[in-house]
């Protein structure tokens, strides 16, 4: 066994053998829980409810509506088929004109009109997924490193590091500082670096905030700004939920609009990550953007658009879509509003019980405060309560510890991928949860020896649990 | 200039500055010739004919039929709407199931039905530019390389060895021996890179052969696995041309069907690359797949999908398409009658002027053989005819040099990106260039002469020429 292991070792990659694609969290086993067993109201209401995937799936009527009353935009229908060869056919990576037009107006729509964005530096990638990839590839070599503000995204070790062997080194960010990211924690993971002699080639940051759901305002921006500045390292701009801002929050601030009121920065190493998979709710049809200011970078991105780009069929429909103004006023504003309203149903919820979230102004999910439940303050406390909550109580919410977050104690819950029958479930298991836990002390020693009935050791050694994912991470510990 | 490139490559990463893309050659500076100047009927009869993409725009009609036929196959109808939002919201890296099984269906027809193909084996990626680098990052490391007979195309510098940083080792053929790829040569350029220390992972072949047009035998094909098998490397065989073989040709054979005859051979080392770009003419919808026998690719490879999924709008459409059995099998039918039909109409247009070329039964180009027109047996000739050809005759071909070709004086023309007029058209250009260069010895030498009057040196310094296109390539010269 360990033989034939050796010997696939040579055979295959490093990259194919390492199993550094950070999948092994319970980030992704969460998502194959629910996989295996998942919720329906009807067929299956035992069944596990998906909390752990960041789905924005309430404006799918206007998209429809938009659809059935603009049939040209399709290539598959009567009224646009003639349009179907030149565009089944259309292989320049530049992408089509229309649709670079249309993204860089809808970027610039998104964040209020207040910056503008020029379509010849609008770059395909299949996804965030690889925008992220192709913009590591575009500034760093294997080894160097990017620092990371904590608590952030699973998927960015698979992202940014998994094939570029690009190191992450994260910027330890708390909540008795409302998870700010200040200039001490970045100094202080920039010199630690140094010190360890790793080349830090930037930071990267997520506004609005996966996963907390929070923006940053102008003056924290500007800070960031200048740390890069002085240090001529790059700043990537993760806005991938950009259009998410709740409707009665402040506006959203982009890195683009900031920048612009900075005369003397060296905006070469400014760059943004786009993406219509969370602020349209589209992640099927792989819409990833980079956006440089950076000419050296969009010239050579551009190449490696090749490797990742749009399908024209959904290019040609979403130029279309895109372009039409009156339908991105009406989305851009019923989306704000109904996340903000489906944010408040939650919201209110967990107040009925005492649960403490981080308060937030944007994207598909809340950052749930459950300290008080763990056993004890560590991060095997939370991934024991995690296991309660995911095989008992039947949600699948993530764990502060997979977003790399310093704490023990919080969860992640998505709540914009399911309709309000089942937020109304999800809510009342929630309230099962914590009553079962204020009411009964020993409440989760019990959940832990039924999990061990009540599941094969399989399973459970399977995917249920990541004992290994730590060990497994690229994470440089810096601080 | 020099300090602020040098700071540039500070900032950026090696392969960013590195110029390994490997689009400085005479391929992709055709296609920019043509982008400034493209042929139309009417609105530019004196432009540049494309002729050095290989495009399959002959049965278009057939699939534009479909599409009226089942409207339910889109999501962008009212027949199909309803699956928008299903659709829409799929990010699934497995892709949809039915889209995988109709493919895997697609892949047995295309090889009659002979082979069949396992749809949970069917790996999506980035059209086969995507599939290309995935296989390699699976495979290889830095610094690994692969063997590749010679000619072959252009685009796998930057396919398999721009970011994967993988090496390629050509195993040179020859027309005295019909482009052969013999055990001889193999074992030459193994034995070569041995004592060069390269550690040498694996051969690709293509076949349909691009820029060849010829299929591999039965007996040739094992003889390559044979050879794998004994040095314990891997096969990559791309076969994005399956679809493409003439209909009075005898019939494909793909290393899928062949390793089903060969009782010993290690499968796990044999991977398939696919797509639909060319076989369809769909180059648009990045369709690209891996289809791997060896079981840890697929699970890496499938991870790496995620960098690359098909845009689930164009999985969906296809799925249904690809699954109607009628459609397809009258499909694979009419397009390589039409294809044969289209080829035929060339080689008599060539046989009239007494150009040879060089026998085909499948693709969508031929390879001509001007040697006869060259002023010397060189490589700097062959270039010379070439910017005759672009500039001046204009027709966009491609000379074999940029295919890695070991003799002077080849050319790769594409047949199937055009219509019956601009055929004629071309065939009218191709005799006006053997009359010139028959009737009048000195005919090249004039050329350049205008060609130095007609076109200002800046383009052509910029892009018609590309002197530093040898110094960038990637090939470690093993032979």
């Amino acid at each position: 066994m360990d033989s034939q292991r050796m010997s696939q070792q040579h055979l295959l990659s490093k990259i194919a053998t390492n199993d550094k694609h950070g999948e092994n969290s319970p980030y992704f086993d969460g998502w194959k829980a629910y996989e295996r067993n998942p919720f329906h109201p009807t067929e299956n209401p035992q069944g596990v409810i998906q909390m752990g995937l960041a789905e924005n799936q309430l404006c799918f009527d206007l998209v429809e509506e938009w659809i059935l009353n603009n049939p040209e935009a399709s290539i598959c229908t009567p009224e646009g088929v003639h349009q179907f060869r030149n565009i089944a056919n259309f292989q320049d990576y530049h992408g089509l004109q229309e649709f670079r037009n249309a993204i860089a107006n809808w970027m610039s729509k998104v964040r209020g009109g207040r910056v503008r964005f020029d379509p010849d530096r609008i770059l395909m990638s299949g996804g965030a997924t690889g925008a992220n990839e192709q913009i590591m590839f575009c500034l760093a070599d294997p080894g160097d490193a990017f620092m990371i503000p904590t608590p952030f995204y699973p998927g960015f070790v698979r992202d940014l590091c998994w094939r570029t062997q690009v190191q992450l080194i994260p910027v330890h960010c708390h909540s008795s500082n409302n998870f700010k990211i200040t200039r001490e924690a970045l100094e202080e993971a920039y010199k630690k670096a140094k010190e360890d002699n790793i080349n830090v080639k930037g930071l990267i940051i997520t506004n609005p905030s996966n996963p907390l759901g929070t923006t940053l305002d102008k003056d924290t921006l500007k800070s960031l700004v200048n740390f890069i500045n002085e240090k001529n390292i790059h700043l990537v701009c993760d806005e991938i939920y950009a259009a998410t801002v709740f409707s009665s929050s402040p506006s959203y601030v982009s890195v683009a609009e900031v920048i612009q009121e900075m005369e003397h920065c060296k905006r070469e190493l400014v760059h943004v990550i786009y993406s219509l998979s969370k602020d349209m709710g589209f992640p099927g049809f792989r819409v990833g953007i980079v956006y440089s200011f950076n000419d050296e970078v969009v010239s050579c991105a551009r190449k490696m658009s090749s490797f990742g780009l749009v399908s024209s069929q959904t290019q040609h429909m979403l130029a279309s879509m895109l372009s039409d103004e009156k339908f991105v006023t009406r989305f851009l504003s019923e989306n704000s509003r109904r996340l903000e309203e489906r944010h408040e149903k939650f919201m209110k919820g967990l107040e009925e019980v005492n649960i403490a979230r981080f308060p937030s102004s944007a994207g598909l999910f809340f950052w749930m405060n459950l300290k008080s439940l763990l056993e004890e303050p560590t991060f095997e406390a939370e991934l024991k309560l995690w296991r309660v909550i995911i095989h008992e109580v039947k949600l699948n919410v993530s764990p502060g510890s997979s977003f790399n977050c310093s704490e023990p104690g919080w969860f992640r819950v998505c709540f914009a991928n399911m309709d309000d029958e089942t937020v109304d479930i999800a809510l009342n298991r929630i309230r099962e949860l914590v009553g079962k836990e204020t009411k009964k002390p020993v409440g989760i020693k019990r959940w832990q020896l039924n999990l061990r009935l009540s599941f094969s050791s399989r399973m459970f050694d399977e995917s249920a649990m990541s004992p290994h994912s730590p060990l497994a991470s690229p994470l440089v510990q810096a601080t």
